[in-house]
């Protein structure tokens, strides 16, 4: 099934010790499934997790849009999200922005699955993810509900994986196994995401859904999740956009009987997984061809490395050059520049020095390539994967983002969404 | 020489009494001239403009990046900003990221254009627009000033206007007289910008020059420019960059003999011809196909409207779907609960409601528009100039925006720019 190692960039470190297992399996106590119930055209568009423990221990992050969707406002407002057994999730339609409606249909979405899974209905979460503003075929998702629990199968992770993609080419999904205190610990992750897309500060990403057989005590994965987050979702930029829906679930069912809290080498694990995902969803960015890692350096503080990362990551000039394989640094030195600009309050000078691939492009501010490195430069960025080196020479602060370029298919795709 | 009419924009108001005058000339006092050195391969590349009258009264604006270009830091650090006689302005390289050599370089073609002028060293201001990192070619440049200075012509506004074009697909300057306490008076300003641009808070735009025979107290220029760029440069955006060259420069004769010091009329016209300006920069943005004026309302504060708007404006999928004539009233929403999400301490929730062209898209967050109606706004858009009006319902600060949507062209001019 898995045709490549799940652990493939050389910006992520491979965990010692694990074992990849068959995508398709679930760790132990988790049944999945992935159906078509008619929301898209043709494909599968309905997802059903369960995790058959009783008791679990789970947490769930969501975008931090003032603008969410219907599934996101019943998960808020309604939903046990440190105690959930089960998530529905459906793609096509993302029930945003139909008002009462839109949560009306989520709530029966989410009660059909908790009842026909014999759950309490608070013990469910939901997504959506799809087209805004179209109110949801909310029949056939009910049905499908019902369809999708026919379907449930510990080797189901793969039909889910395939039921939550919308734009997305190529599938985001591990399943790995790693020994924990001499016994087998299981975690797997299904994602999705292509456009609309920057999770920022504390907030969630696209969708993602984590298992585990780990034993984690009630609450405790929080912290752990914050941490793995911070280093990977957070991270990454493919069009600087937060989706209404974006959403994240991870439930730990416990049966492998292995207490796994706080322990490092499961939180390793966990998080070089969410950092191989992230790598993957700015690899699969709408239209892109080249992944950028950009690592800030020299910031005078931690707010001023984000927003320098940020603004060279999602500036226009900087995505459409590298598409071009234009090693065209003083567009990197402009959105710098800019950014720090804007947020001074007297007039200030930065004079960076940048590097691509170990190469010093500009030192200070003042070019350091001649033409014909710069030809090779761009040679070389036609592998897809690039690594840029910003030094503000302000201070000691620094941080890194992942992010993707910016090409003709984002524009193609993205002009021919709705009509 | 002039084909259209100034004055075109629906969102201008053409200021009353106006008249249209040959672009080419330039108000009573002022010589300019436009010349070919070599800096571009083939077109005008340099441009001079002289006020012969001793005693000035000006002003100028710079990009706020904290990453500036040589010539601005020579204005910065060396330049009578508000007793300005002349500019030298080159385009092709913007002698930036050129370190020390680019500040020597700056220098020498600054001294140049005042020896030849004939005016002290501070009494000129400088401006270069074009590629980054690559040495200017200074030897040319300085030959093109004396070729620039035989040149010097009352009715050399167009060849200056040229001569400072980059990726500019048409001429954006006017020439406009106005009758003030019975006597003509004139302005005349020349601009150019097409790409990386989001002028912003207080700072400068671009390139653009002005130049008037109104009397003008001295320093009575400053409140009057702050005003008049606060309600157009400053409501612009194509791509949402400052560049480190961005500079604005206006310089009055005083050779009417019509004092204009706080005069209500000359304010106005002025503001319109900077209005009309901006709304030209917008439709020339690079590879732009449309042209659209956003108006926030209900913001609960200032800062909340600017940035709702700014992040409608330079939301990739927003320029997008505009591209595409798709009136994808789901971003707009996106972008705006996303800015605001982002900013807000706690979990916060916003409902707007979105027009088009006066048609209610969606209220309070709900979709009111069919799928009909939809058709018929596409078609609507094909035209060119949209209108949008999103009210936040959560206060009574407003703000507007004006930005050019994001086509393959840009896509295209960007990825092809430097190799």
């Amino acid at each position: 099934m898995s045709e490549r190692e799940f652990f493939r960039s050389r910006w992520v470190e491979k965990p010692e010790g694990i074992r990849e297992v068959d995508v398709a399996r679930l760790p132990e106590g988790f049944r999945a499934s992935g159906i078509a119930c008619g929301i898209k055209e043709s494909s599968l568009d309905l997802g059903l997790l369960i995790c058959d423990a009783r008791r679990t221990t789970s947490a769930a992050r969501f975008t931090r849009s003032a603008l969410i969707s219907a599934p996101v406002e019943l998960n808020l407002s309604d939903a046990g999200l440190d105690v959930l057994r089960a998530v529905v999730v459906s793609s096509g339609n993302a029930n945003a922005y139909n008002g009462q409606e839109g949560l009306t249909h989520a709530r029966q979405i989410r009660d059909c699955a908790a009842d026909v899974l014999k759950v309490g209905h608070s013990l469910v979460g939901i997504a959506a993810t799809g087209v805004t503003g179209v109110p949801l075929p909310v029949d056939r998702a009910v049905e499908g509900v019902a369809a999708a629990e026919r379907q449930l199968s510990t080797a189901g992770a793969r039909d889910f994986a395939q039921a939550i993609m919308t734009t997305d080419a190529s599938f985001k999904q591990a399943s790995i196994e790693i020994d924990i205190e001499g016994r087998p610990v299981r975690i797997s992750a299904q994602a999705k995401g292509a456009g609309m897309m920057a999770p920022s500060f504390s907030s969630a990403t696209m969708l993602c859904f984590v298992e585990t057989d780990a034993e984690m005590a009630p609450g405790s994965l929080e912290s752990s999740l914050d941490d793995a987050l911070s280093t990977s979702f957070e991270r990454i930029t493919v069009d600087a956009q937060l989706s209404p829906s974006d959403s994240f679930f991870m439930i730990a069912s416990g049966a492998s009987g292995v207490d796994c809290t706080n322990n490092r080498t499961f939180h390793q694990v966990l998080t070089a997984i969410l950092q191989q995902l992230a790598v993957e969803i700015v690899s699969d960015g709408e239209g892109s061809t080249h992944v950028t890692r950009l690592k800030v350096v020299g910031a005078h503080d931690d707010g001023e490395a984000e927003r320098v990362a940020r603004a060279v990551a999602d500036s226009a000039l900087v995505k459409t050059a590298i598409f071009g394989n234009d090693p065209n640094w003083g567009r990197v030195l402009q959105a710098a520049g800019a950014s720090i600009g804007k947020h001074a309050h007297h007039r200030e000078q930065v004079k960076p020095s940048l590097w691509m691939e170990g190469q010093l492009l500009c030192e200070k501010a003042t070019g350091a390539v001649s033409g014909e490195q710069l030809k090779q430069l761009s040679q070389m960025m036609k592998a897809g994967e690039i690594e840029l080196r910003l030094d503000l020479h302000r201070g000691n602060h620094e941080t890194e983002v992942f992010f993707s370029d910016l090409g003709v298919n984002y524009v193609k795709l993205n002009s021919d969404y709705m009509t």
